[in-house]
């Protein structure tokens, strides 16, 4: 009966177009090996440092310069050529030492060839059925990064591979307020009292959009103070409680942070552990920068508590050199996410399948469709070896550590605290013009204009990407942010 | 001075490891070359139509058969390569003829290249700074997916790529609340009066999920039933929507839905946009998986009056055949995204650049990094020309309707519904020793059970995967649902 079903269909195939002329085709392969001898002639990775990280136009002008427009008809192979070079001429150099615009960089050999292969299978991360190798290999991930923070493995705790830390953190915020009030997945947030978050004046802003999002509101997010190194103050916390109690509101989670954007600032979560324990709060660890240092036996130590929290986001894509996107939110209770998440569609879901159903890991989320995420970190764990990420954890801590001397010895540099937990350190050029006189409020708005201005000539020369920001909330103007992620080491070989 | 900034980093790096040990390494590009070997010894893609669409194995019996542990050693490149070869086998073969177990199939080939491209630059796509041509492509894209639907252009309406469609539903749901009550952004629910939604009994579990975590509640969404091919019946969209007035509630937000998961139904979107007019509600439109047929002039009459919407969704990675993850999100209004979930961070989105600032679009989004999901669909879209793109999804329908009138043919096949708009066809297969009999409550059980032990048995042979599913609320049990994807058409090398 099954041989029926396949040849009525390939008969309809065969009815419309010619299999001969697809059935045996390697176009998949062909189109590939065009791209890698056209990375190879365009040199895209010699020489490294001497190549412009940032071909900069305007966008008015870039728009001239490549035929982006979408036409009726299809390009031929040499127009596709010449876009693809003028796309790689264009495009921002990551992997390039002088990019450090961002948190991530330049993504990991291994990660890149693990994504390769998870488009060409094409698989979604529902059931076990339609993704089985892939389903065992998110287990496998989830269940050491469990252990690297200090959780139960599953499934007294679980996780899931989200696409970014801001849908991780909503993630923790959903769990937070079904732990507190059930109900509320059924009955929605109109009736009970307002619920309160509290997250540092330094955390990321993903807590603001998400309690945007959540139906929370963002007048409910008590912004806790922070301490001159960006970490946050627990005292603070405890006042904020009770200032949100005496408001009608009803405390139900705190975010604390391991690596803050800016600063790279680790919140103490001890104690913060405690306050959430004694006032029954959900404690999330915000770790989606910092969550990297937890591979380190040198480094890790600035992590110490995150074990007693109820959740932790972690993004391996950022500091670690994962493609974008790999973001791993974990969370402790048997079977938590599932029971949050659940809405048991049955046609996707059917329990009277002839495997375990409980590899199915659709339900535990908020997507339907989820594409597979853990592939590119599995395999690249895998050839690096937990020694190996461990190393180039180490190899970035200490680069970072070793500028930090530096620019502390050279003129004209001003670092904007004295001294950085994470790979992020923040700091001004004073050029020579501006040095040895007084600091008046007129000479440091002179100052975050030529932050600004050194920001422009480099992108525009090409030299250098960096970041610059200011931090309003500790009445600072523009400085410079670099930050140091970790380069895959030489990849070893064995067999060559 | 930047070549100061520069020299500080470059002397940092060289002291930690040398930089002629990877410098120079084009690791990436032969590391996809070992890949591209691999997967043509394995001949991955050769006669596709012999090759098993699965190798399926229960869970425990794969974790015996590949070495999924992650180790503190890493592997070498020996083992990495056998590895490799193991997940190819494993893996199901989404590209095969045989796989129809969802709504998406194998991808295109140029959306693989492109996704590879994507991963090589491994950028984010919040500032046009970091993504200057991704910027302009996703741009391009949008443009002609807002003029597809029949939406104003960029500003006058906007859209996002988002990570699946359940997000681009939940988008929706949020620009809806915003329009109705921008209040809530900042206060929360709370204090509010329940909002209601509306959906009929066939659409996506989605709106299920996002109710929950955008904390409106589960209990406030009337599902609205559907006529016996699966659309939404307007008259009980009127009567639902009186109905949760009388309740008390705050009717929003009205999805409809061009291609129901299961029956691949179509909702009347003139009869239910002149409601929501007539009603003040916001119309979004849930075109995931249907929105593909706008591509062609014989099939997009189906989604008349969509134009009339206020938001779309559209998964470009399901029928059409774009890498995971495809979804868009297109909505009419001056610079609504922004309006709605800007946070303005000033870390990131900084407004002292010397660039426009309105490209970036990091504040149109609940994600902060966001993957390039535009790329590999702007290729495709690229080589292929519109005109291809309409041809492909001709021959999917014409395969679909082709399979449909066999199968009405062909003894002991019964299909589920008379007629199907979409290329998704559900059907039971009622073997010899059951036909002619009287169709009784038991014949019924047991022909749901015979569905179930038919899906094992393919699976366990390898043959084909098709899914199965019942539809409870119509009192349907366990059938099959034939899917078919556009398959991409042969790779034209004009230029080979």
């Amino acid at each position: 009966m099954v041989i029926e079903i396949v040849f009525v269909y390939l008969a309809a195939l065969s009815t419309t177009f010619t299999m001969a002329e697809t059935g045996s085709s390697n176009g998949i392969i062909d189109l590939l090996e065009d791209l890698l001898r056209i990375l190879k002639e365009e040199k895209l990775f010699d020489a490294r440092c001497n190549q412009s990280v940032i071909n900069f136009r305007h966008p008015q002008d870039l728009k001239n310069i490549i035929p982006l427009t979408l036409n009726d008809d299809g390009a031929s192979s040499e127009e596709i050529d010449i876009i693809i070079r003028q796309i790689i001429k264009y495009s921002v150099k990551t992997f390039s030492p002088n990019f450090h615009n961002q948190l991530y960089a330049g993504a990991d050999e291994y990660g890149i060839v693990g994504s390769c292969l998870t488009d060409v299978f094409n698989s979604s991360q529902y059931t076990y059925e339609v993704g089985p190798v892939f389903t065992l290999i998110e287990h496998e991930v989830l269940e050491k990064c469990l252990k690297l923070v200090g959780y139960p493995s599953i499934p007294e705790a679980d996780g899931i591979l989200c696409p970014g830390g801001s849908i991780s953190n909503m993630y923790a915020m959903v769990m937070a307020r079904y732990k507190k009030l059930p109900e509320i997945k059924r009955m929605g947030c109109s009736g009970f009292p307002p619920l309160a978050c509290f997250s540092s004046e330094e955390s990321h802003y993903s807590i603001m959009k998400g309690v945007h999002w959540l139906g929370i509101g963002t007048e409910h997010v008590y912004k806790i103070k922070s301490d001159q190194l960006g970490k946050m103050l627990p005292n603070d916390l405890k006042r904020a409680i009770n200032e949100a109690k005496a408001n009608g509101e009803l405390p139900f989670f705190v975010n604390a942070t391991c690596g803050t954007t800016v600063l790279g600032a680790f919140d103490p979560l001890p104690e913060i552990a405690k306050i959430c324990e004694e006032e029954s709060l959900w404690m999330h660890v915000d770790a989606c920068l910092g969550g990297t240092l937890l591979l380190s036996e040198k480094y890790r130590e600035r992590l110490r508590g995150i074990e007693l929290s109820n959740s932790v986001a972690w993004n391996p894509h950022k500091m670690l050199g994962v493609p974008l996107q790999c973001s791993i939110f974990l969370v402790k209770g048997k079977k938590a996410l599932h029971k949050t998440n659940c809405a048991g569609a049955t046609y996707l879901f059917q329990q009277d399948k002839f495997y375990d159903v409980s590899w199915d890991t659709g339900d535990k989320s908020i997507q339907c469709g989820r594409k597979v995420d853990a592939m590119k970190f599995w395999l690249m764990w895998k050839a690096r070896g937990t020694s190996g990420l461990r190393k180039s954890v180490d190899v970035a801590m200490s680069a970072a550590e070793y500028f930090l001397d530096r620019i502390k010895m050279l003129d004209g540099y001003r670092l904007v605290l004295p001294s950085y937990e994470c790979s992020n350190i923040c700091f001004w050029y004073i050029p020579p013009s501006m040095r040895n006189q007084e600091e008046t409020d007129d000479w440091w708005q002179k100052l975050y204009k030529v932050t600004t201005t050194i920001k422009e000539r480099m992108v525009l020369d090409g030299t250098l990407m960096i970041s610059y920001m200011p931090l309003i909330h500790k009445n600072l103007g523009n400085f410079f942010r670099m930050v140091v992620t970790c380069q895959p080491p030489p990849t070893h070989r064995k067999g060559a």
